[in-house]
């Protein structure tokens, strides 16, 4: 059975990498709220001889307010340890010296200050929330269809989140339209690129069998990371749906209830 | 060469339908402006012995609204002679006795009036242009994701239309949006539909073969047509782009500058 015991959870195991939003805190008004017992988990796990990262696709706030929110709701976090997608962009833009048209949520344009934005030639998205309106979609789409060589980077590539009053539209849906409005391919930056989830794996020093991957979003946390030979357990927390455990493509190493229950079997498995 | 006639236009052919936005006029503020030679190509063409009709995906006006903008331009059109997605959306409806609930242009209600739109299980969205905002699409998406067996029409699948100030994101790109957070296949209803097309071939009483339609979209307009047996020419007015002339999989019977020379052309053959 799934939840009597996970193969990633054996001595060979040397470093975890927790998703946040829906493993540690349930988005929504305000800072949101802590899920039950994650506070504790987490503290257990730095505790533990076992490394531990964060890996996040939240694009609405810089790294800096993010983390800060985190540790306003209890958590025991630093900038260093959170990987998030709107950095790695940055890398990426810069390497390629591309000046991006950004259609990003407000709280996250700090993290592009040092980034050339005049005379686009690529479009950036990430989850924009209420100002994915018409009008800025449109002009995103004014800016790819404009060029030779239209290139969008999408800032993961989730379906939905869930939010204190109800699920909400993320950033791959509207990655999808377009990608349909302008006949192109998006790059993923962030989950489930290898690209991000390698960079993780480089930061602790660990090879993918060594690490595992706990995450609510079954195909970009826990498909991603087996994607890259990665153990991945689901929490049913967050985005979590019964559904997703008859997907048709991903299966879970494991699932649990929540984090809480997923660490006390990681530890409990190694002593 | 492409100008110098088409295998439609010999004297088998009985009947002309005419795409109406990018080919009668172009829309922008107020009515729009209609295209030069537009209304005059209308008129030999009613002069003639052919059959003539007008298929649509616009879906911001009821057919009578639309129509009377029409005329407004010069155009001898009348409401009996046009084919639009709403009729057919809610005949689909009614059939299977569906309530929608509609992500759609404010003009476009009165269409569905006679629908039941209480306690919806199923989605309609049409060109809801500054409707689409990340409020109203979150709105359809959780319709969708609260049925058991969610399905999605969409009036249209256009990608963009051009308006006098640019190019303007159309149905398609939102129903790909959905289609993707739902993990679901919309139906779409109006062109390129076949059934749609058959629809109105029907109300002509005329073969595929005996048929031609003329349109600015490469895609909905010229390739429906041919899926379904019918000739179709593009003309380079409207959303028509250059590289619509060396498209991967759709080839046009016939590329014209406007429908003028299309009529021209047509007539000339014939005589």
């Amino acid at each position: 059975m799934a939840d009597t015991g996970w193969p990633g959870c054996s001595k060979s195991l040397k470093g975890v990498i927790l998703d946040m939003c829906g493993v540690l805190y349930e988005s929504g008004e305000g800072d949101g709220v802590a899920i039950p017992g994650s506070v504790e988990a987490v503290k257990k796990l730095k505790a533990s001889d076992l490394q531990l990262r964060f890996c996040t696709n939240e694009t609405q706030a810089t790294r800096e307010k993010f983390v800060a929110k985190l540790q306003r709701l209890g958590f025991d976090i630093s900038v260093s340890e959170v990987f998030s997608p709107a950095p790695a962009a940055v890398a990426v833009l810069k390497e390629r010296a591309l000046r991006p048209h950004l259609l990003v949520y407000d709280g996250l344009l700090p993290e592009f200050d040092s980034v050339d934005k005049t005379n686009p030639n690529c479009v950036v998205i990430g989850d924009a929330a209420e100002q994915f309106s018409y009008q800025n979609l449109n002009k995103a789409f004014s800016v790819l269809i404009g060029l030779d060589n239209p290139m969008l980077f999408s800032l993961g590539q989730g379906r939905y989140y869930k939010e204190t009053d109800g699920l909400k539209l993320d950033v791959g849906v509207y990655m999808k339209a377009l990608e349909y409005a302008c006949d192109l391919k998006a790059e993923v930056v962030g989950k489930p690129s290898p690209t991000f989830f390698q960079s993780v794996l480089n930061d602790m020093g660990l090879q993918p069998h060594e690490a595992l991957m706990i995450g609510d979003d079954l195909v970009n946390d826990v498909g991603g990371a087996q994607h890259c030979g990665m153990k991945g357990v689901q929490v049913r927390t967050g985005k979590y749906r019964p559904t997703d455990e008859r997907h048709s493509t991903v299966m879970a190493d494991g699932t649990v209830d929540n984090l809480a229950q997923a660490v006390d079997m990681i530890l409990n498995q190694r002593h």
